[in-house]
């Protein structure tokens, strides 16, 4: 295999300026560049990334770690912060923590072991220390972490507001909230909040409804919601903290003979690809992933050339009119 | 930070042991190991992984190379690929060629640069020689590469027949196979052979339409699917290639008046999350992703240490009942 000293013999150059060239670094005339590249093709050379992300105690890898790859919401995530990463000549580690504080740590380990150059982190079992301990810039995504992180997020608040107000503008008198982990705090609940203050504000009955763990992981909301359903036979509108769970509630008005958007108005959240693959589709409430993720990889890298940069990220939402309400 | 000296000397042994513990090489007794970790805990000493890797000219690191991370089936091929390594004590990866031949030559580069102990392929646009030139292990996932790669496939041929039989059993005489990508050459055409071998076996009308490139990557086939309709009044069953097009077939036929699966039968393929989370739930043939990807791993890694691994390994394929067909 073509060492970076058989570049510079076959270029006639020292090894200091191939190793410029590759780097990046100090004045290079364009010739030489040019040279370079020619010979490394000639020799098929391949600079070693592992050598120089050791000589330089960094490389251009991003660690992602995510509780669940398969949920809608986190392979759309997913795929925008490779895309966003990828347009920044940046690698993504993904790791799945299925929301295991052990497995979360073991990763946090492994990952600085890497020597990353930061981390998207998108799972929240771990404490704010072990973040610290870590010495590297971590971003959350719709996750709170504490001190020593920035995060990013959609305007939870603001969707909770935009997903009463359709429900009442179709005429709703009695809704319902569903959704949101009872264990885990995250950003999230402010949907809650804004559908609740909105419900109250415009004097219709407006409760709230929390699933357990068991049903984010298992992604399976049927039964609950069904119970949801018999308990409160008055209810008009639902709005599903995720589009994931608003067509679960499809199915389930189709099984008890409830008209959707006839008898029950709908309002999802994500705008992921089942809102609109479902029949009829999910009015929800978009959440703007690829701007998310491109804010998230841009603070890593601006974090890890050490810019100071905004410990809070906050990016609009809007509603998405489909076939669920009137 | 400590180093390995450090270890060392706290320990009351030689760099060289302290190595040969780090490296699980040679012969330590329980108690030298137990010393070494305690001290390790101790001085929080963290190996560095990217030293370790270039001193061993590999590391424990996986490329995936996927054409499309949001498309539920590389969703959850993409899970169960990491959940797969990571039970392994492997890494991934993870690089999104969007099939385009440029991007997947840039992410050979850069995983041959990143010594990555070999590479799982689910995209297919480039050449054999490309790959032989890696001279790492490539192991494919329901594609096409050639000579030196080794493919894992599910039983496609067999999953054309079961869904044709599932169609035929419920009574349809003409029925149509919808899904393939016209341009490239895949296994997963193999679906279409037994689909229609099957029809012909049992004489029933069977007739197969592939759609463009371009629905692929959008996801986007309802102009496509009210055309075949609407050119097709008989048809009363539908063989799609994936749960992304039989969830469209069902809103289609919503938007048409055609009852499912009262007047039309729709069979998918892959038995993703959209197949039950539809209204009525998706009738479909299961891939078994989670072993496909298993196996993948372990043919990665199996074949990186040298072993000759089986070039086509081929899992079976079942019918999953649920409500598009009766």
């Amino acid at each position: 295999m073509a060492t970076i000293k058989d570049v510079a013999r076959e270029a006639g150059l020292t090894v200091g300026t191939v190793s410029r060239v590759l780097n990046n670094r100090g004045y290079i005339s364009q010739a030489t560049r040019d040279k370079v590249y020619e010979v490394m093709k000639q020799l098929n050379y391949q600079p070693n990334e592992v050598a120089r992300s050791l000589s330089k105690q960094k490389n251009n890898t991003i660690g992602v770690i995510v509780p669940h790859i398969v949920h809608p919401y986190f392979a759309k995530l997913i795929s925008n912060l490779e895309k966003a990463a990828s347009d920044c000549q940046y690698k993504i580690l993904l790791c799945n923590s299925r929301e295991e504080r052990e497995r979360e740590l073991e990763y946090l380990d492994m990952l600085k072991s890497n020597r990353v150059a930061g981390l998207v982190l998108c799972s929240g079992t771990v404490k704010t220390e072990a973040l610290a301990a870590l010495g590297i810039p971590v971003i959350t995504i719709e996750r709170i972490a504490g001190s020593g992180t920035a995060s990013v997020e959609c305007d939870n608040y603001q969707g909770g507001i935009l997903a009463a107000e359709e429900l009442i503008r179709c005429g709703c008198k009695s809704i319902i909230n569903f959704g949101g982990v009872e264990k885990n705090e995250m950003p999230a609940d402010d949907r809650e909040a804004g559908f609740l203050d909105t419900c109250k504000k415009h004097g219709v009955t407006g409760t709230s409804w929390k699933s357990e763990e068991n049903e984010y992981y298992t992604m399976e909301y049927h039964e609950y919601i069904e119970k949801m359903l018999k308990e409160n036979p008055k209810t008009d509108g639902i709005f599903a903290s995720s589009d994931l769970i608003a067509a679960q509630v499809l199915q389930v008005c189709a099984k008890l003979g409830i008209k959707v958007p006839d008898q029950m108005q709908v309002v999802g959240f994500d705008d992921v690809n089942i809102s609109s693959l479902t029949t009829p589709p999910i009015t929800t409430i978009h959440q703007p992933v690829a701007e998310m993720a491109k804010t998230a990889i841009e603070l890593v890298i601006r974090s890890n050339q050490g810019e100071l940069v905004p410990t809070k990220t906050v990016l609009p939402v809007n509603l998405v009119k489909r076939g669920t309400t009137v």
